[in-house]
């Protein structure tokens, strides 16, 4: 029994922060994050002042209090948090992030007559592998920027936004957009298909990409489609994402098609399941609700694209208050205008307040939840990441908290909500690998990516003169 | 005829910009701002690419095109907009700005046990003159760093909160708050007045300060008080401002004492008129706007504080639909919880699309005028700030367009409204003085500051443990 109770003295004298060498060896580590508040987001929502993380290649080794970490790590790099928020990064579990090149090309219209006149032409006229690259860039150069580290996108030419999403650092569970309707790269559903099968074989496995299977919506795809891209989803045991109950037109539509809602018609297709991802999810009926959590479907929550585009407010308490995963998300640009997840929080919860009547309402700390370790669970990456702990892909970012509009601050929580914006972020560590440092993001070119956006403007607006 | 004819001539030739020093004097000014994308917010809305604006004193002397503006002026200093908007400044028409140094101090509470467990306690044992004078230089600092020219405010201490304000550089329309409540410095009504008079006078003509009358709302003064504040407002000739129609329990508390609206009830006190600004209006009805628009009473709309205090939503489209002037505001840094005004045009427009299920509303240009002219109009100063014209006051920000989360643009506005954040603005003019250049505020001790917001940190926590 003696080697047992040593053991237990000695991680006594750990968990105190007195472990020195003799008590305990120094392990190596790769990067060390110190002297920041480190908001784990874990079970216990552990926040530690003054606390550090440790990293040893893609993981979190430890995340603890500062003296105790340094105590039992040393590391080649270390990175001073002082005055700033350590946070598991963001997830935005929705964008088709090329159309940032789109960004602002036609607001404060009506729904058809905006994608008919302006975005199903632009993109028709432009959306090519370069496009898609370049796009891809951008958005990730401002997700970087604005503290996201891993994103969920449906678009075409995936395979350029997997190649792009992985040179950049970040992480992405990334889905070709399968629609009955000629896309600008695939011109029938069955193409985009055939271009998933090659998508998941090419990516599954990778270190930074997820590949998905993603048909584009209920309205846009047939039983059959649909049933071939669960079959396809199953097979590879890759996640399954569509938009679903988004406007109250694809209610009537689907009511009329098919006598039901859209979820209520999914599921006696017999294509949802575990690994579905809802986007947006606006119109959903309780029934759907409880089909929803029986499925163990998660859901997609874009506060701003859907009171810019005047779709309507997602019940999120409710779907909380059950227990259905809920993550957030930006939608595309030509929707929301940017791609800022702390944007996102607060709309979040400014909305659900307002429309509840009730300012108790999603507190910010919940918010905060649905901006990390929710949006891993609708993702079905919660092992993996979301929140800061030991085991965990090292996933995180630092937020400046000592500028003039962030002091004084009382509660970390209510300031990444109501106070922090993207603009604020400084460093990003995905992976394990610093993506972003002091304000320079080190895996792009930015210049190169500004010039080429300036570019991109010129010819859109061009062949819309057409 | 000659002359005349000359001067058709000449002004032809400057129109066209080929004015040179043989055709017409060059004149001097004292500052040329050149290169930016210039958004004038002028009754044609003029938006001039590589525009430029020549200052002389405190007023603008031109607008227009640079290569015009640059023939015809010369000027000891000239500031470089490339690559950024020249915006008028933005017009925060509802503030407590010392209630920064309780940002974030509680949140998502029910607004009663927000109020008596939190708000009222840590202003009843921290208000006094140093708190408001250093509270005021920090919400001074975020204004001018986010874009905000003029601010309206109500607070107490409002000398402390004048004196600070014209030191930072900024305009503001500042009144006491008078309350029949004991406030932390003036313990009755009668106090307030009596402050008020004496701050009137003694602020009354200055260049920066419009002094203002300040009761709290219908239902935290008598009839009796609200006369009072009237007469002393036509007695100076300033702006008489109040807090009305917020939230349904105000409706429901004045029905029940009055059996009448907060605004039918002040029409019948007889204290309605054209220098008379209502902060919120969010549940007026169509007769309750019928009085507004007779009486020519400017509306400040608040939508972040609105919907975070789950208060309710303001009729803004009827309101502009039927010509009352309605600019924007956000509330105290307690309700919000910053202070920047870009955010307010993003929630506006994003807001009232979703209430009235249609895109159309409130279109981004619509939500700019809000943000500058619209509030100058309720501020009753629109013939001296919120759009870029020759004579008006030099009051203008410089905005980064070229971002990695702003490129690539198509409309101004829309990114003025829905991409472009506080955290985008470089330099502020106010009153033709540069407080702000390329991101250094120079009117104000930003570290001090801080350090200051910091040290009321402490003590505010300390306090609220007594």
């Amino acid at each position: 029994m003696l080697p047992s109770i040593l053991l237990l003295f000695h991680l006594t004298l750990a968990g105190r922060g007195f472990a020195t060498p003799a008590a305990r060896a120094v392990e190596k580590v790769d990067l060390l994050v110190t002297g920041g508040t480190v908001v784990t987001m874990d079970g216990s929502w552990r926040i530690l002042e003054d606390g550090a993380v440790a990293v040893r290649g893609d993981r979190i080794v430890a995340v603890g209090p500062g003296a105790q970490v340094l105590a039992q790590y040393r590391a080649g790099r270390t990175i001073s948090a002082r005055g700033k928020i350590v946070l598991p990064g963001l997830i935005n579990t929705h964008n088709h992030a090329p159309m940032v090149l789109l960004r602002g090309i036609a607001d404060d219209m009506a729904l058809m007559e905006w994608l008919e006149q302006v975005i199903f032409p632009a993109e028709a006229r432009n959306v090519d592998k370069e496009f898609v690259e370049w796009g891809t860039a951008l958005a990730c150069l401002e997700m970087i920027r604005s503290g996201t580290t891993t994103y969920c996108d449906m678009y075409y030419f995936e395979d350029q936004v997997a190649e792009t999403t992985a040179r950049a650092g970040m992480r992405g569970v990334l889905g070709e957009t399968i629609i009955q309707f000629p896309a600008p790269d695939n011109k029938t559903y069955q193409d985009g298909l055939a271009y998933t099968e090659r998508f998941l074989k090419r990516w599954k496995g990778n270190a930074l990409i997820t590949p998905a299977v993603a048909p584009h919506a209920p309205y846009t795809n047939s039983a059959e489609s649909l049933r071939a891209c669960k079959a396809l989803a199953d097979k590879y045991d890759v996640p399954m994402m569509l938009h679903v109950a988004e406007t109250l037109d694809e209610a009537r539509q689907i009511r009329e098609k098919y006598g039901a809602t859209s979820t209520q018609w999914l599921e006696k297709t017999g294509v949802l399941g575990p690994k579905v991802i809802f986007h947006h999810g606006v119109w959903l009926t309780e029934e759907d609700l409880a089909i929803i959590k029986k499925r163990g479907v998660g859901v997609t929550h874009n506060p701003e694209s859907n009171m810019k585009l005047a779709s309507g407010t997602a019940p999120v308490p409710r779907m909380l208050e059950i227990g259905i995963p809920v993550g957030l998300g930006t939608d595309g640009a030509v929707s929301n205008n940017n791609l800022d997840m702390f944007e996102a929080m607060d709309f979040a919860a400014k909305l659900h307040k307002l429309v509840s009547m009730r300012p108790t309402v999603l507190p910010a700390r919940q918010v905060v939840a649905m901006g990390t370790l929710g949006g891993a669970r609708v993702l079905h990456m919660d092992e993996e990441i979301g929140s800061l702990e030991g085991g965990k892909k090292a996933d995180f970012v630092l937020v400046d908290a000592d500028s003039a509009h962030a002091v004084p601050g009382y509660n970390v929580y209510s300031h990444l909500v109501y106070v922090l914006k993207g603009a604020d972020v400084r460093t990003s560590v995905i992976n394990g690998q610093v993506v972003m440092l002091n304000g320079r993001v080190l895996t792009l070119d930015e210049k190169a990516i500004k010039e080429k956006a300036r570019h991109y403007h010129d010819r859109i607006v061009a062949s819309l003169k057409r």
